[in-house]
């Protein structure tokens, strides 16, 4: 099958089509014909050698794909031949056929094409486990969502209206707030222009909010932390701007009983990754139906291009996923 | 009636007998015959100005009793005179009298005096509110008590006990280490002889613990981090040693999804203090009544030594509760 390689640890040069064999079907997997998978923050570490995919897993990058069954393990009796699926990776989805654990599968709503469905599972899940697992969220719950215009963001903007909370955003671009607020952010600020804490006591009224997910790190850790209402919780699952913090008031987590809570979805264990996924689409899938959740696209390109669509997201453009088309 | 009152914020000489008046019963509520008292080191704080009470509570000292049930406000049908009952307080406890919303009191279990039952309330509350709600502790987890043979570091061994886990303990002097084995605590480590980060490692081979209980703060922060095994919560409830931490590496956050969860009782709301309550009486008073869980009573002081048995606390010699009897 064609996938697409690494020669090296790199620049987004380093990525290339090449011809490598098709993975092997094992008991309890089902294959599929990969018709669009995505890009993700990781697959940018991982391509420069600093985000190892777990032991055991393909060295291709791709965290997720949408397609079409063709063929089905030993063992598996969910699944037909034709139906079209998405799901989470470990790895391999760029590529034109994965191997996947059946009960990590979930069937593409209806009228969704395979190009949005591989937008949904790593943003979704992430935003779904973040909300509700880890985050407890409640009806009425404030939640500070930074990078509010990336995938992450975008499904967690329109998760939390969803479940009845109230999100506001941080951005680094105008016509990103505006889309914000299209999906149903209540506010946001600009990041480059004002300090979101000062926004969110505002918005709050001083109160602060109850939920904060933060993809920055160090510099932004004692500003999320002073955002907080009591009993917040601070969700931390990407350290973009920097791992090591040098100032935790510790008084002020005990003073306000706040939660900070380190996360990723990659090195969840299987069994937690179906949990989730049976629990999110069971949730989810009506509502991707009548349209009150909708993934967010910001531009396909295809396979064969995965250079240019790193490049892409490299320089923070882009609002919603960036979509690698497999059927070209 | 007569308590414990401050001439000024200080050292504990300003701790003396004075008559004040009965406090007032209102409705829901029930008024105690103080028979035993017990010091927390929040006593300490609030006696130094550093820990105020909260807006509206007594500034009385005095965090828990146990007493008799002498009358009964309006509304309140589930209580008796006569009843020997103890509870968790917002303050006032050092005084022959208190008045206590109903649902806060739990009846003393069968056999146990009233000077045994006001070591409870604030120690087993604390360590079942993080070890069961905070910590979701299950069953064969590891668990890391530090100041293991304090007053909630006692609770805290038994409570992990019948829980089904183990704990280890880091203690300040050997025969403090004894009292912890004995108590049910797997192993320990004296802090003033070795690093407990590494004895962590070699208990648990390398994978660490599940849970940290912590009164100890910044110092401590790094190597509790380190200690916890994947998904570990470390629970924040004192900052002894100081509350500024410089470093806090978040990439060990995210790498092992680790949480960082501060907490105090004294704060939570009524309704939470009271499900407490209930749910924790329910679990334990069976387990009193069999002797599975007890409460580690130290030294008792009668209530007009309450500087006396305030220095004694700050001597850190204590081994469990030190109680104040009010029948003199």
């Amino acid at each position: 099958m064609l996938a697409i390689g690494m020669k090296s640890f790199g620049e987004a040069e380093v990525l290339e089509l090449v011809e490598i064999p098709d993975p092997i079907l094992h008991k309890g997997q089902v294959r599929v014909r990969v018709l669009a998978t995505a890009l993700n923050r990781a697959d940018l570490l991982q391509r420069k050698g600093v985000y190892p995919p777990p032991q055991g897993e393909s060295e291709i990058l791709g965290l997720e794909m949408a397609g079409e069954v063709i063929e089905i393990g030993e063992g598996v009796d969910e699944w037909r031949i034709g139906e079209l699926v998405c799901a989470l990776l470990p790895g391999g989805g760029y590529a034109e056929q994965v191997v996947v654990p059946a009960g990590m599968l979930a069937k593409i709503p209806d009228h969704m094409t395979a190009v949005e469905a591989a937008a949904i599972p790593e943003v979704f899940l992430t935003a779904y486990s973040n909300l509700v697992w880890l985050g407890s969220i409640k009806s009425h719950d404030e939640v500070l969502i930074h990078a509010g215009a990336s995938g992450v963001g975008t499904a967690s903007i329109q998760l939390v209206r969803v479940l009845g909370g109230h999100s506001y955003v941080t951005v680094g671009a105008k016509e990103k707030l505006d889309f914000c607020l299209q999906l149903g952010a209540k506010d946001g600020v600009n990041y480059k222009e004002s300090s979101f804490l000062e926004q969110v006591t505002k918005w709050t009224s001083g109160n602060g909010v109850n939920i904060v997910m933060d993809f920055i790190g160090a510099p932004y850790l004692l500003d999320n932390l002073k955002s907080l209402a009591m009993d917040g919780k601070l969700i931390v699952i990407g350290t973009m701007g920097g791992a090591d913090a040098t100032h935790l008031p510790m008084g002020l987590l005990l003073g306000r009983r706040l939660q900070i809570l380190g996360t990723a979805l990659r090195s969840r264990s299987l069994t937690q990754k179906i949990d989730l996924t049976k629990e999110f689409w069971q949730f989810a899938t009506p509502l991707f139906e009548k349209g009150a959740l909708k993934p967010i696209i910001d531009r396909v390109f295809p396979l064969k291009e995965a250079a240019a669509a790193h490049r892409y997201m490299e320089s923070n453009q882009n609002i919603g996923k960036i979509v690698l088309s497999v059927e070209n």
